[in-house]
């Protein structure tokens, strides 16, 4: 299998190449594409160094190709790789609710992505942290209401946003003037309740993906989901807190039982021992921490927790190598085509 | 007018002085006072330098005394302030919740201030912020269900709080240890989902004073409320992400008129033009910002938003400030004795 990774110098791109790394899969090739100012970098894999090549216009000779350069090079490129044979596993927001691409968490709806026409989404990063946890619950006992705050680190804006924080963190220490370029604002010691573009309804793109998307993965199209997203100045690993109303009542107990056996969750929640999800421990780990269990007061059965997960690995690079390791297992390496949907599969 | 401030030098005594010089207030005498270590230093007053006294044991001479030097000092020498004569407005949560010491927040219960007995309380920092902001919705449309999460300064933990941020910040950046001393983890580049003592219920004392003193505060027993509180690297103000049901259905419209108008807030509402609440411009502010008012997409008729409050100001020194100001001009700077309370006032 050849793996080409599009945007591979970026926060995203590079984390991808180290998870394709100590994944199992074994490709006989993997190409790196980014902008024309990256090409001609190396980055080391399996002990050789891939030199990064210019992403032209064209179809790519790669089985599978792991995008994650922004969504207009996706929905301008795309086709055309679709059309050289690729599938192509995205990480930008361009496709994820296309009716006919499905929008993947392989812990979640894994058989979704059998489907694919081409076109597999990777959902956004804060939608695949809170799904992994909830998902479980929401199976045991049905969701219907939920409310997200989030604490989003500056990596979730790329390299270029940690970078800023740390620039203007010593900028703000040395009593010099802050910068505000990838950030609405200065960040160092602030932050900011805005994340992506802000739509008719007050509330923010970023806000309504995690309500969009979570529906479209749980295929519940009714799903009540209501989010307010805040960038922090931490560096990595977005945190969420999330409070729940079922239909069914839920006890921590039950919801610790599940969350602790449940795959992509690592339940971290003891508190006498000062154990709960931070992002000091959750960067760098595949598993999403869960903790802070325990009764809702406001809905009677309901649950509040907390979670923190690398938004960089089970929000984006990871979760987009598990889709390629899933189509791998399951031979779906091929586009089903038209007439096989109209046959009736 | 004799005014004592006890625990002068720590983060919010600072701010009681800075804000009793700014008052209307003329009082005839300032006392401060704080421990051994702090006595003997001087703080500045309208022009002159007052010394800072030790504090021991016993009454002390003065009308009002503004306390803010732990609930165990409030606790233990109270009793002897007010046996001397002195009305005690208190920024611990010793008496907060003792059913005979009023919990006031001018702009909501100042009535309740008139009955004291000689102590009343100021609330918690994170319960004012979000009182202030959420009053003027609950006499329009009666909350019904509260969901907050904090995102809350190391200011909040005193001075050493935010030493232990700068400190810490600067260790990180120059690759040195990084220690936890004030905070239970680092804090720099962190967040820490632990605030106060852990409860057998799971939620800290934090959250449930904010559902506590909410209730006491508004005169609604009943009130359901669920906080989790965040500690996040941010020097001073409080962030709180609101999600309130309603008995009578409200619009994002009729509520940013009522905000707009309410005593103690400052509508910080215009997306388009990047305006909305955060800590680097609600620190020093008096009012507490509150913005990103919208409609709710899991209660119907409910609303979200989101405020931003300087919780050594509206939080403590402020709210303490104007409760002194209100004994005064409601004249009721001597204790309600029992026989009073007894013959039914």
């Amino acid at each position: 299998m050849k793996i080409a990774i599009v945007g591979a110098t970026g926060a995203v791109g590079v984390e991808m190449l180290r998870v394709l790394e100590a994944s199992t899969l074994q490709p006989s090739e993997v190409q790196l594409y980014a902008s024309a100012r990256s090409a001609g970098s190396t980055l080391p894999f399996r002990r050789r160094d891939l030199v990064v090549r210019e992403l032209v216009p064209g179809p790519i000779p790669a089985d599978v190709i792991l995008a994650s350069a922004g969504g207009s090079i996706s929905k301008a490129y795309a086709p055309d790789w679709v059309a050289g044979g690729s599938v192509v596993i995205d990480n930008s927001s361009a496709f994820r609710l296309d009716a006919d691409v499905p929008l993947v968490i392989p812990e979640i709806n894994p058989d979704a992505a059998l489907s694919h026409r081409g076109i597999i989404a990777n959902p956004n990063c804060t939608t695949a942290i809170a799904a992994v946890a909830v998902w479980p619950l929401h199976r045991a006992f049905g969701v219907r209401r939920m409310i997200i705050s989030t604490y989003q680190a500056t990596s979730g804006a790329g390299a270029k946003g940690m970078e800023e924080l740390l620039e203007g963190t010593r900028a703000y220490l040395d009593e010099q003037a802050v910068e505000a370029r990838t950030f609405a604002h200065a960040i160092p010691f602030n932050l900011i309740p805005h994340i992506d573009t802000f739509q008719d309804n007050g509330y923010t793109r970023e806000e309504m993906k995690v309500a969009w998307e979570t529906r479209k993965i749980f295929g519940e199209p009714n799903l009540r989901v209501s989010c307010t997203a805040v960038r922090i100045p931490t560096l990595r690993a977005h945190s969420e807190a999330i409070t729940l109303e079922f239909e069914r009542s839920a006890t921590p107990d039950e919801a610790r039982e599940l969350l602790g056996t449940a795959p992509g969750v690592e339940l971290v929640d003891d508190p006498a021992a000062k154990r709960y999800p931070m992002p000091l421990t959750a960067s760098g780990k595949y598993d999403v921490e869960v903790g802070r269990v325990r009764a809702s007061l406001v809905f009677d059965g309901g649950l509040d927790f907390f979670v923190s997960g690398d938004q960089l690995l089970k929000g984006a690079a990871l979760n987009a190598v598990q889709i390629a390791e899933l189509l791998h297992e399951r031979g779906a390496l091929r586009a089903v085509t038209s007439s096989e949907v109209v046959s009736g599969r």
